[in-house]
C-alpha cells in the first residue's frame, strides 16, 4: 500500500508500539464495564484508576484532578459550559486563535446571557496584552486561552496571563492539547499561577483516538454536560472506554518522559525544514513568536494552499492546509486572518507538523519536492497572466 | 486468569472477534484524522462513512440519519438538550425507569426553564396509558421512552406510544440501547409510525467501547453539544473514533443478522434459568410484560442483592445488582420503585443477563451455585433472627 510521508502530527499521531501493546488485552477477551461490581468490572476500574494516575504524573497533577472525556474537544466544552453553568451569566473572554472546540462553545454562552470578548493577537499571533487588560478590567468569570495553537504553533505565555487575572475571580482554562508532548508540561506549577484547568488529548501524542483529559482544579464548580449514571465524579457520565483510557496513561508517560529530547530532535528538524523553505521562498508564518518545535505553517505567493497540499498528497507527502482539525470549511485560516494576514496570503497555507518518526532524510525529500511542485505551479501561474 | 462465568451482558459484551479483525488496522499502523485532505485522511474517511453505511443499514435508516458519538450516555443527552435548545422552554416527558443518562438531562432542562414529567409505569414497568394521555393533552415539546429497560428487560410498546403522540407536535425519542440486537429493530418502521430519534451503543452489541450513534429524523434541528470543529453534519464535533466506528459498524451488521436466532436460543436459555429461579423461591420481576429474550431480574426475601452479587462473583459468576451502568450508588433501584417495589424487596435485586457465549451448561452451574448460596445466606438470615 502506498505510504506517504506523514507530516501530519498535529492533526492526529500514529498509536506507539507500547500503548497499542497495553490497549489489546481489554479489547481482545472480556473487558468488563468499570461500573460492575464483578471480577470483570473490578479489573477495568483498577486498569483505568492506573491510567488516571499515569496521565496525573506525566502532567504533575493530582489523580482526582484527571476527569477523562471521549477528545480534546469535548474537554473543552465540558470547561466553558460546565463552568459557565455554575456561574452567573458575565463576560467570557477567549483569544481569537482558539481552536474551533473553544470559539465556539464560548460563542454558544451568548445564548444563556454570557457577553463574549475575543482576545485579540499581534502579527506573531500572541495575545495582545493590551486588550488582555482590558479585558481583566471588565473583571471576566471564565478565561480560556491555549498553550500552543494547532495551525501555527505560537506558545501563549499562559502563566503570565493566568497570574495577571489572578485578581480578577475568573476561572482561567488552558487547552493544552498541542503543547503536551512538545513542551515541558507541569498543573502543578501552572495551576500555582492561576490557570484552573488544562485540556489534554491522547491521539495527539502517541495514544487512540478516543480518550482525553480534563485536569480542573477541584475549586472549579462544573456541571455535567453528558448527565447519567454519574462516572468521573458525576461529571461525566458514560461507560469508561478502557482500552482507550489505559493506552493514554501509556501514551502520556511516554509523552512525558522523552519531551526534551524530543523537543529538541524535532527543533533541529524544524530548523532544516525552515532553512529550506526560505531558500525557495516561502513565508513563515509567526517567525517572531516563540513556537512549538514541531510545528512550521508557510504559504507561498500566488500558490494556493489546498492546491499545493493535494499535489504533495500524490508526490507521496501528508501535509495539512488551513486547520486540519475543522471539516469541511473553504474560508481562510482564523488563526492567520487574526494575525492580520490577508485573505489572499492564508489561502496559500500550508503545515508541516513533525513526529517521532520522521528524520532528515524525510525532510530533505520534502524540501526537494515542494521546491519542484512550487516550482511548476509558479510557472503556471506566471503561464496563465 | 481467573475466568468467572460472564452473566452480565446489559453492562458490557466481549468484542466480537470480528469486529477486532475490523478494528486492527486502525490501530496497528498510521491511522489518519478523518478530516484530513490527505491519502492517510481519506482512508480513514471512507472507513467511517462505510460504518455509517454499516449501521444505518443493520436498522433500516438512511447513513445521514447516523450521528455517531462517543457512547450511548452523549447520544441520550444530545438528542434531549440538543433538541430542546432548539425549541421554546415547554414541557419534556420522560418514564420514570429510563436510564439516568435520559433522567438527568431531562432533569436539567429545567433549570432552562423547561417542566419536567415523570411518566408513570405500572407494577410490571410498562408506561401507564392514562398518565400519558394526559402528558399528551398538555402537548409536551420532547418525549423519550425507552424501548427496553437495562434492568428488568421490560419491553415498551414505543411504536403505540409515538403514534399516540404524532397529533401533540413532540419530538418522540427512544434509547434502544438495551434492544437492538435483541429484538429486531427498524427505524424506518419506528420513523413513519412518529419516533423522531433513537440511541444505539457499540459496546452493547459486541462492539467496543467508545463508539455509538444517535439516529435521527433530519427535521429534527439539534443544537451540537460538543461544539467545534463541525464533525458528524455540525452536531457533534471530535476527531472520529475511526476504529471504534469500524468496529460498531461491524458489530452493528452481526446484530441485525443473527437477531431471531440469537433471540430464540437466548429466550431458552432464559426459560431454563427462571425454572431453576423459581423452584429456588426467587421473585422475578415483571414477569407479566413483554421482555427482552436474555434478561432476568429477580429477588430472595431478606438477601441483600450487592451481597449475594459478592458471594456469586467469588463462586465464579458475574451477575449484576440493581443497576450495573451506574457508578456507586447505595440506593434500591429507581426502576423497581417506579413499579411499585417495596425498598426491602428492591435491595434484594439480581439481574442475570445472558449472552452469545453462555450456554445451557453454564445456566445449570448457575442455578446450583445460586441455590446453595442463597441456602447458605438463608440459614444465616434465620440463625440471627
Amino acid at each position: 500500500m502506498f505510504q506517504p510521508v506523514y507530516l501530519d502530527h498535529n492533526a492526529t499521531t500514529p498509536l506507539a508500539p507500547a500503548a497499542l501493546a497495553a490497549m489489546l488485552p481489554w479489547l481482545d477477551g472480556l473487558c468488563g464495564n468499570a461500573s460492575s461490581r464483578h471480577e470483570y468490572g473490578r479489573r477495568a476500574r483498577q486498569a483505568v484508576d492506573e491510567a488516571r494516575q499515569r496521565v496525573a504524573a506525566a502532567v504533575g497533577a493530582h489523580p482526582t484532578e484527571v476527569l477523562f472525556t471521549s477528545g480534546g474537544s469535548e474537554a473543552n466544552n465540558l470547561f466553558i459550559k460546565g463552568a459557565a453553568a455554575s456561574l452567573r451569566p458575565g463576560l467570557v473572554g477567549v483569544s481569537a486563535v482558539e481552536h474551533p472546540c473553544v470559539l465556539k462553545p464560548a460563542a454558544q454562552l451568548q445564548r444563556l446571557g454570557w457577553q463574549l470578548h475575543t482576545l485579540t493577537v499581534d502579527a506573531a499571533g500572541r495575545v495582545e496584552t493590551d486588550d488582555y487588560a482590558a479585558l481583566l478590567a471588565q473583571r471576566p468569570g471564565l478565561l480560556s486561552v491555549m498553550l500552543a495553537n494547532n495551525e501555527t504553533g505560537v506558545v501563549q505565555d499562559v502563566a503570565a496571563l493566568a497570574e495577571a487575572a489572578r485578581g480578577s475571580g475568573a476561572w482561567f482554562h488552558s487547552d493544552a492539547v498541542q503543547a503536551f508532548g512538545k513542551l515541558p508540561l507541569d498543573f502543578r506549577a501552572l495551576n500555582a499561577a492561576g490557570v484552573h484547568a488544562l485540556t489534554l488529548s491522547a491521539h495527539k501524542i502517541g495514544g487512540p483516538k478516543g480518550a482525553a483529559a480534563l485536569l480542573v482544579d477541584k475549586r472549579v464548580e462544573l456541571q455535567p454536560q453528558i448527565a447519567g449514571g454519574g462516572h468521573e465524579r458525576g461529571l461525566r457520565s458514560g461507560t469508561e472506554n478502557v482500552a482507550a483510557i489505559v493506552a493514554f496513561g501509556v501514551a502520556a508517560e511516554l509523552a512525558a518522559a522523552g519531551v526534551a529530547e524530543r523537543a529538541q530532535r524535532m527543533r533541529q528538524l524544524k530548523n532544516r525544514l525552515e532553512s529550506g523553505l526560505t531558500v525557495i521562498g516561502a513565508r513563515i508564518f509567526a517567525v517572531d513568536a516563540p513556537r512549538l518545535p514541531n510545528t512550521s505553517y508557510f504559504a507561498f505567493a500566488d500558490i494556493d494552499g489546498e492546491t499545493l497540499v493535494g499535489k504533495l498528497d500524490r508526490e507521496g507527502f501528508a501535509v495539512a492546509s488551513g486547520a486540519a482539525c475543522s471539516s469541511a470549511n473553504p474560508e481562510p485560516s482564523h488563526v492567520l486572518r487574526a494575525m492580520g494576514v490577508a485573505p489572499e496570503i492564508a489561502r496559500g497555507a500550508v503545515r508541516v507538523s513533525l513526529g517521532e518518526g520522521n528524520d532528515e532524510h524525510e525532510v530533505e525529500q520534502f524540501i526537494n519536492a515542494l521546491r519542484a511542485t512550487v516550482g511548476r505551479l509558479q510557472g503556471l501561474t506566471a503561464m496563465t497572466v
